[in-house]
């Protein structure tokens, strides 16, 4: 079959969703969006079996991959609970702000629609194929997905139960596409379907979401990767702060939102660096200081290169620099912050509000650690992504990113003179 | 000197202004607006002259190009008050939304921040560079402008009163770029710098947004072109429907905004149709009608062709056609509209209702003229532009469009567990 036939089948198909799928009342979708976590509940061990077959297939796969490959009765239960959560948010479709009565006695108002298709493209983890379809049903929008290879099985039988759940239901099946072809022209000829496709969302690694920014002929919505600080302010709690900086690089250091360096006040390091650094290293943190931290901690500490500090280790390594304000601490996050997350710890209300206003990033932080910065834990719900793009609502994006709004005049009679 | 060379020191000058520009406060903002209003006003008579010399360098220019090329007196006075009415709006950037307590104990906001350097492409009107500096500044963002060659000496003295004005303000002079080189290659090379410009804006003519959106490494806010409806339901107030389709057709039909086709409902059109298409004589206006207008008023119109129905007229030319029911013209305005403005005449609460929400345009309209949806009309000032894209804000773009929302995080310790 020819491959870019294949695609564009898919997305005119989505694409011919879109006016059932707008209209879609609230209770439809998440009476539909409970039934597709039961469906899941019930299907747990087909899609136990291809998740095996990916795993079997795939046995020079590194621990970190098959980590994020592998599923479980448990993890199953968690993704289904993802939709059930996803049903319990509000629904933004049709909900319409008034800007009130105009000068010409017309009534304004912005009315939240959706977007159209949208096309993700996302790696190994097999939770992201339902939280997406979920998060899409609720939009009132339609999907075209393409997972990573070493999941093709595991996401195959994913989609085969949620659609066979759709079956009793008002929601058209083909809202939710999945391309089973893991070529990578698959992606250019997606990318490359303007007439269908209104937003591509690439979920994933730094290859990924350049590939498709270069490729994609729509809005791109994608995250940058996260060197992500948290700076100790001069005046700080200094056990909160102990407690913000360990969590932030040790919680998980594999994803955006964990810390990569600290900037430390200059009158706060002598006192918070050495019960800092053992508490890193009883975490196995490897500390990279510049040299005034190597300095107050000799041991336990190795020299930072320039280019530390423009590093995202995803790993558990962190940058350390002493500062001599919080100017500075602003100034060195402007030059090597990716606009991700940045935290700021502090008892100074002035100072506070300086950070906040100053650091131009996704998220700004006060007396919190930048791993809270994810839809879930803001309230959202599932996200489709971080957004570090300045177009879009930066931060996590969830049910509600995914609509837009438009606009609605209620007049009578109003012509323009 | 090497082109890439120019535009790239363009774009990190107005780069290097954004911590300033999105710190400035709105008082020094507004005193900026004023003053360049003002100094628009006392340095007429070298924009005037500038003109004169464009108008005399483009001897072959068609008379429309002329008539949007041309400045006098009134002009100059009208595009100076466009500024001082960007100064009476509010000043989004800096509000805050409270999203309330999350279930950790911390305070979600979100703050609207400028979006960063902006690249603006317009075509031949002049006022499109007062415009934009005015909104770029008010909305705290930086700009690289680029006007077409028929205006380069008037874009030129406008931008060097303007600049002149900032002289004796807070506000970098350099946050206003502009580049006058009016070679092709510059657009290319400013739409490729996708690390020091954030957001492209096309404004003109088809030809033009498309290379932008062809060549642009970045996102592009853009409107498609406007075919907009006007659809008469049966029961509506005639006189009121008559009103706004001559209005929508005729006021001034070279615009986006203008109507290209209006549907009348079956039962209202033998009343309708005659006394419509003698008011749209008098107005010069060509009526192309489907079989049945043809039917009803013979004499006055010309049969409608396929391609009529798809076809932006932006000229003194209507198509007519007459429709069985509300789900007719909602199906024809699927079909064939560009997603821009349509209009219902209707006394029908129900059916106003159903063709708000099912309508899917940037702007949809209830008893009054698709020549409404302006932002000047709107409440929001000037406009950028008028967006048919899917993933920002539709409809026009005022000071508001052109921030974006950063999330902010207000703890005392929390962590992730």
């Amino acid at each position: 079959m020819d491959l870019r036939q294949y695609i564009l089948e898919k997305t005119a198909a989505a694409q011919a969703t879109l006016p059932v799928m707008a209209a879609l009342s609230t209770d439809v979708k998440n009476k539909t969006l409970m039934a597709m976590a039961d469906a899941l509940d019930a299907g747990c061990a087909s899609i136990l079996q291809a998740n095996q077959k990916d795993l079997a297939m795939h046995p020079d796969a590194t621990a970190a991959l098959r980590r994020r490959l592998a599923l479980n009765d448990a993890n199953v239960k968690s993704i289904a609970q993802s939709l059930r959560d996803i049903a319990a948010l509000p629904d933004p479709v049709g909900s319409i702000e008034s800007l009130g009565k105009r000068p010409l006695g017309f009534e304004l108002q912005r009315m939240r629609v959706p977007i159209g298709v949208i096309g993700a493209i996302f790696e190994s983890r097999p939770n992201v194929v339902v939280e997406i379809a979920g998060l899409i049903l609720k939009s009132g929008n339609a999907c075209v997905l393409r997972g990573g290879k070493e999941a093709l099985e595991t996401n195959k039988a994913i989609v085969a139960v949620l659609q066979g759940a759709l079956q009793s239901t008002k929601v058209p099946l083909v809202y939710l596409q999945f391309i089973d072809i893991t070529d990578h022209d698959a992606v250019k000829v997606l990318c490359e379907d303007r007439d269908h496709v209104q937003l591509m969302i690439p979920r994933g690694g730094t290859t990924l979401i350049e590939a498709v920014r270069a490729a994609a002929k729509m809005p791109v919505l994608s995250h940058n990767k996260g060197i992500c600080h948290v700076y100790v302010d001069d005046g700080a709690d200094l056990d909160m702060a102990l407690k913000i900086l360990v969590n932030a690089k040790a919680q998980n250091p594999s994803v955006c939102n964990s810390a990569e360096t600290f900037l430390i006040a200059a009158s706060v390091a002598p006192r918070l660096l050495p019960p800092l650094i053992q508490q890193l290293d009883e975490k196995h943190v490897e500390v990279r200081g510049c040299g005034q931290t190597c300095k107050i901690v000799p041991h336990g500490t190795i020299p930072a290169a320039e280019e530390d500090w423009s590093t995202e280790y995803l790993d558990l390594i962190v940058s350390v620099k002493v500062v001599d304000s919080i100017d500075q601490a602003i100034a060195h996050i402007a030059k090597y912050s990716t606009h991700h997350s940045d935290a700021i710890v502090t008892n100074n209300a002035e100072h506070a509000e300086r950070f906040v206003r100053e650091v131009d990033s996704a998220a700004v932080l006060v007396n919190a650690s930048t791993r809270l910065v994810d839809g879930g834990v803001f309230g959202l719900g599932a996200e489709v992504g971080i957004s570090t793009d300045r177009t879009y609502d930066r931060g996590p994006m969830g049910v509600e990113a995914l609509t837009v709004r438009k606009y609605v005049v209620l007049g009578n009679g109003q012509i323009r003179e």
